[in-house]
């Protein structure tokens, strides 16, 4: 079944393909409030179940501002054929702690989401959905 | 030259590179702040010297964020070597309206801006940088 997006004429993808994109891909953007203004960095990423999970450095915008609603935006992007996907996650992102239970602090430390980039990021971050939304153009069928 | 923050170690790139970076890209992600949280959307986009330009529809949440402080965020990743780069442009949004100068209407309506997605896009949004960073991780030299 192709959905569209009634007012843009986009394909919407259903939130079951979202996730597997989602599970194939290895790097996404988190996008946070900082003093009222948005902000947008690259992130390394791995799926815990539903959830986006990545690492951030003590200190960093990213980890002050990862205490709250964020938005996770992934792509992929054929500019040949001028078509693409694109999948969208709102959620609530916290940090993974010793206040977490044993089980799920075991599982995320476990998963591989080693950063590609240099210096300590200590912090596992966790964004748990509340919306997962896709979007593609220009497939042909 | 090669210069690196100090506090993560990632390679910084000059402002130089990140202009001829964004030139080579045509996709993009714009973040901007709705209600108080961040929304990141994909858009194909040109520069018009220093600025990014891309088109909205009127009545999107992107059309009505964008008249203020935003951030564009252009990348590319290479997850085999797991290595890439990304340019952050922080700037103001501004659609180029019938009271723009004609020299400037008319540069804006002649770039070769057609979105991807089907549907009207009537307005021609503006970012004017207030800053142009860059990072990249992971290249061997």
């Amino acid at each position: 079944m192709r959905l569209a997006d009634e007012r843009t004429g986009i394909e919407v993808v259903a939130r079951e393909e979202c996730l597997e994109l989602l599970a194939d891909e290895v790097v996404g953007r988190i996008g946070f409030v900082v003093a009222g203004r948005a902000e947008v960095q690259p992130v390394n990423y791995v799926l815990d179940g539903e959830a986006v999970v990545f690492r951030t450095a003590a200190g960093s915008k990213l980890d002050a501002a990862t205490r709250g609603p964020v938005v996770f935006e992934v792509d992929r992007i054929d500019r040949v054929t001028r078509s693409g996907w694109s999948v969208i996650v709102h959620g609530l992102a916290r940090e993974v702690t010793s206040y977490d239970r044993v089980e799920l602090r075991e599982r995320v430390a476990a998963l591989p989401v080693d950063p590609w980039a240099p210096g300590e990021r200590r912090h596992l971050v966790r964004v748990v959905p509340a919306s997962i939304t896709g979007r593609r153009v220009g497939r042909s069928s």
